[in-house]
Parts: structure tokens; sequence; C-alpha cells
């Protein structure tokens, strides 16, 4: 039987922040897997800051989403179809299905979607969205192979609350940092700290960045994982002690900006302090997630580390839901239920 | 017989570019050294971007110079009258002297003024101040031990004539890397090229950087020495490669700001290219000077390293001589000659 596939495909390059008139909603039937291909129904979708920058022009670490593609996205799903030899109908994998409700894979697809078997007795699909997925590995590997915390310095995150800073401070601690971080809003902030267990954590919409990071960073900043930019990447700057490490991770107080991105004016404190500011992409680390699942998965059985999913169901609320991200609306990691299962 | 001693002390906190009433020139007694303390009459200074920091208010890798106190500089002399068993009368010194004709200098701040006996069967007195000085030093470690580049990588440099700049591009040359400087005119950019044998200069005040840049560094650029930060830093890190990394060493476009510095607004092409930024601070690599001064020393016996000095002779001209090095009048680093020796 054919299902019908509903997708959001790009209708325009967003100037700011995305439109509804910049996406298009199509349906079209799903097809049946010819040889060495696979249909995956999809379950749930990530929702990223970083798939803004996906939707512009112009060089970047991947080529941009085409004018009438699919938008990219990474889910979760099972497949449901299967002329893989590789795959069984009924096996949950993750990989780059985007957004629709189910996506058809050719056998020579498999490395470019990063289609990989998933194992839901390590966590849930919601989970192997965020802390065994893209933003887990993103803080694991961003944090440990980057910031290079030592025990006893402090870390401090941006985007605390979100996917990748949740992993950012929980690994931190675990690791026996002082986790400190920045987060929009008191019930973030209280979450971040009681649930998290993060040591502080500075409220940048009810409170002075500056203040919270002289108060809860008494001895400095040693490492700053930046999921924000702008303003507070530039106060952050000012409080980093000898040979920090600040890892730009991204910068999503800039990703709709129209005029250009600001850049970090106080970046000469990085001479000051012999101190090193570094980019990552996740994707360099593919060849080492399964050992970031392996110990998040173990933190989490032992109940040292949690997993915090924001689920908004239904592929019909993408464009709306996408934006929750750059409003600073979703509370953990923004996922997109498509299916039960 | 005591010798008078012509100083320049900092009179006010200069507000963008120097001016002569920042300063105060005060005639005094050259002191007799007492038991313990050594008198040195100072042959030639160093001037220095780095100075104008010193000049303001505010935490930075050192104190700044206070109002009312000598102006702070480095530079070459020689020891006339000695009360200390380590230094006898005519042996060659470097120390932070300041700005002045003779320095007495007490036993117990040795350290604190960098007192070292310099050989002049290595270089002369100007070399001492160049290349076989901080510059150099700063040149060497900050781009080996920072930059840290590979034979065959292309290494860009700005500020390529003057002091920092001629030991990187050189010392890059030497290691096997493709050298490209920036510089301002015609004049400095072939000096750069036919002198100290870049494989070729960008001139930023008759052309266009990106352009130099696409040019001039067809496979990227791997390494970045930044001396000047501003629209030369914003520029080049549009053409880094992956891995990239850039020394923040100075910027001294920035210097004289009356408004905030002007952040890198390119910064995010750290992220996409998992590229660094890094400050580095000359005084950290001080317990090897020596290993540097003797790689430099040996390159230019074998005629492979070229030491460029613009010497301007009296002291009185200190004001108008120091300001050169912001308007890139200097060719070459810039020599303040006090004395003949």
């Amino acid at each position: 039987m054919t299902q019908s596939n509903r997708q959001y495909r790009l209708a325009a390059r967003p100037v700011g922040l995305p439109k509804h008139s910049d996406w298009k909603l199509i349906t079209e039937p799903a097809a049946d897997p010819a040889d060495g291909q696979l249909l995956v129904k999809v379950l749930q979708l990530s929702l990223d800051p970083a798939m803004r920058g996906w939707m512009n022009e112009g060089k970047s670490y991947i080529p941009p989403v085409g004018i009438g593609e699919v938008m990219r996205a990474g889910g979760v799903g099972m497949v449901v179809a299967s002329k893989n030899p590789k795959f069984a109908v009924g096996d949950h994998v993750s990989g780059g299905f985007g957004i629709q409700e189910y996506c058809l894979i050719d056998g020579k697809e498999l490395s470019r979607i990063g289609l990989v078997k998933i194992d839901l007795r390590l966590g849930t699909l919601s989970q192997w969205l965020n802390s065994l997925g893209m933003p887990g590995m993103t803080g694991y590997f961003g944090l440990l192979e980057v910031g290079k915390p030592k025990a006893g310095e402090t870390v401090v995150v941006s985007g605390a609350a979100g996917a990748v800073g949740q992993t950012v401070g929980q690994v931190a601690k675990i690791k026996g940092c002082r986790a400190v971080g920045i987060a929009g809003g008191k019930t973030k902030c209280d979450f971040v700290v009681r649930e998290l267990h993060f040591d502080a954590c500075i409220d940048y919409k009810g409170g002075n960045v500056r203040d919270g990071l002289k108060e809860h960073c008494p001895k400095g900043v040693d490492v700053y994982f930046d999921n924000v930019g702008g303003e507070i990447l530039d106060t952050v700057l000012t409080r980093i002690n000898r040979s920090a490490r600040i890892v730009i991770c991204g910068a999503i107080s800039q990703y709709n900006n129209t005029t250009p991105v600001k850049g970090p004016g106080n970046y000469l404190s990085l001479l000051v302090n012999r101190a090193r500011m570094e980019g990552m992409v996740v994707f360099d680390y593919a060849d080492r997630y399964a050992l970031a699942v392996k110990d998040i998965a173990q933190w989490m059985k032992e109940g040292k580390f949690v997993s915090k999913e924001d689920v908004v169901a239904g592929i019909e609320n993408f464009p709306d839901t996408l934006n929750k991200l750059f409003s600073g609306e979703n509370f953990g990691k923004l996922v997109l239920k498509v299916a039960e299962g």
C-alpha cells in the first residue's frame, strides 16, 4: 500500500526569521523501495539552530538546501519496507531524513544520509535525537576535545537549557568542573540548576550577564562553550582566565540577522589571556559517536545525566515550531513528533 | 661625574593618537649607583605598537604605565658604573630601561627589568632590539608555537615589513612554507618580496586584500599571523582553510580607536573551518629566548635572514617617532637612537 508523504520544501531563502511563505508543504506518494532501497517511516524529527544556516546561500561546512528541496533535518524512524539486506522491517534507525513523513533511501546513499540503527534499550526515540544524537555528540566532543576542561576548572555554557548546552554542563560536572549556564528566563535557569545540577545559571533576560559571571565564576572562566554569539560572547570574553578555551559551536543570536554578524569586539582578550577561540563541527567526530553514546547512556542509567526534550506533535506545525528556537521559547531539545511509534 | 638624564614621562592618558601634551620631558641627574646597583647608559630604544596599550588604564598582561612615570620601553645600552658583581663597566645589556638616557638599576630589580647581557658578536645593537630582541622572539615563538606551520602550508602575516612581520615570514620560509605578507605601500611590499624573500606581498593601501589573497594564496590560508586586526583580519577570515590557525599578536589598526574595538564579524569562519584564533604574549617564552637567538643569529650569518631597522636619532624625537608606528611610516623595526656606542 502506498502511503501519502507530506513534506516541507524550501520555497525561498529567508531574510531574517523564516516566514510561512519560505516553505511549501507538498503531499506526494511515498515510493515503494526498488532493489537495494528501503523506506523509513519518520517518527520524530530534530529541529536545530544549524538548520537556519543551511537555508542560506553560500559556502559553509555543508552545501545549502536547494530551493525546492525537502528541508534537511535529522530524525529517527522505523523501517517499513526494505529491499536492502542490511535493514529489516521494524528496525529503528536515525539519519538525515528531512522534514517529511516517509524517506526512501537508496543503498548507495546510506552514508550520505548517515543512516544507522539505533538501540531503544539505550534511550527513547527523543533521547536519540538529543543526548544520544547530534546535540549530545556536539556537546560531548566539543567540550572534551576542543574545550579540554580539567577537573576544578570553571566551564560556562550559553543556551544551557538547550540541547547542546545541557550536555555540555552535565559532562562538565561529571568531569569534575564547576558548570555555570546562561539561559533565558527563570524557569529555564531553575531547571538547569535543579534538574541538570549545574552549579549556577545566569538569566540573561532577567539580569546582567557580567554581574552573573562575577558572582558565579569567582575564579574566572576557563572554558566557554558558545552557542549564541553576540553580546553574551563579548561579555564572557571580559571574564576569561589565562589559557582559556572558547568553543565556537554556534551563534544563534546572529542567525536571523539581516545586518552583518557582530564580531566579538573584546576578542583582544584572547591576546591578553593567551586564550583560544576554536570552531567545531560535530561531523568530524562521527567515527567516535558510539563511544560517546556508550558514556552518555551509561550516565543516564546511573541517574547522573538528564535528557530533556520539548516535543511538539504534528508535521504541519513545523514552520512555527522551528521559529521557537530563535525566540528561545523551546525548553530542552526541540523535537517534532511526526508519528507515534 | 654625574650625568644629566633626560626622560619622557607619561603626563596624561592619551585619547586616540598620543599628543605632545601627553608627554613630559624632564631632565634630572643620573644617580650614582649604591651597593648592588648599576648605571646603564641607554644607547638605543625599541619603539613598539604594544607601548600604546601600556598607556591605557585597565587590566592587560602587564600593568599600565602610571601617570608621571618614565615611559616603559625596552632598550640596549652599556654599563657605565657598577656596584653589582654580576655586571662590569663596558658590558652591553638589554632590558626595560624606559625612555631615558640613563637607567639606574637595583640588584633586586634585575628580573623585573629583564636585564641581560647581550653579545654583539651575534648581532648589532639595533638587531638586538629587532630580530634578536622582543620582535624577533614574538615572531619566532608566535609562529612556531601558536601558528604551528607545517612545511608546504601557506602562512600570511600582516605588518609584514614591520619588526614582528619580517621575522614571521622569514621563519615561515625557512620552515618550508609559502609566505605571503600584507603591508602598506609599494616600497614596503617590494622590500618584503625582494629582500626578505617572501613569496608575495599584498599592498593593502594600493589594492584589494581579498583579491590579493585569492591571487597569492591559491591553496587558501593555513596560518595567519595578525598584527593589525580590523578589516584585514576580517578579510583573511574569509580565506582560511580547514584547521587554520590565527595567531593574535596585536591589532595596531585598533590601538588609537576612540570608539570600541571592531570585532571580527567573520569569526564564524572559525566554526565552518574548525579553525582556531589564539592570543600570544612573548614574555611567556622568556625561558627559551636563548634558543631563538641562537637560531636567528645563525640564519643571519648564513644570509638566510635579514634584519631591517628604521633608526631615528635623538631622544627629543620620541613623541613624533612613536607615532610613525601608527601611521605606518616606519620601514622595519623602529629604533630610537639615544647615544652613540
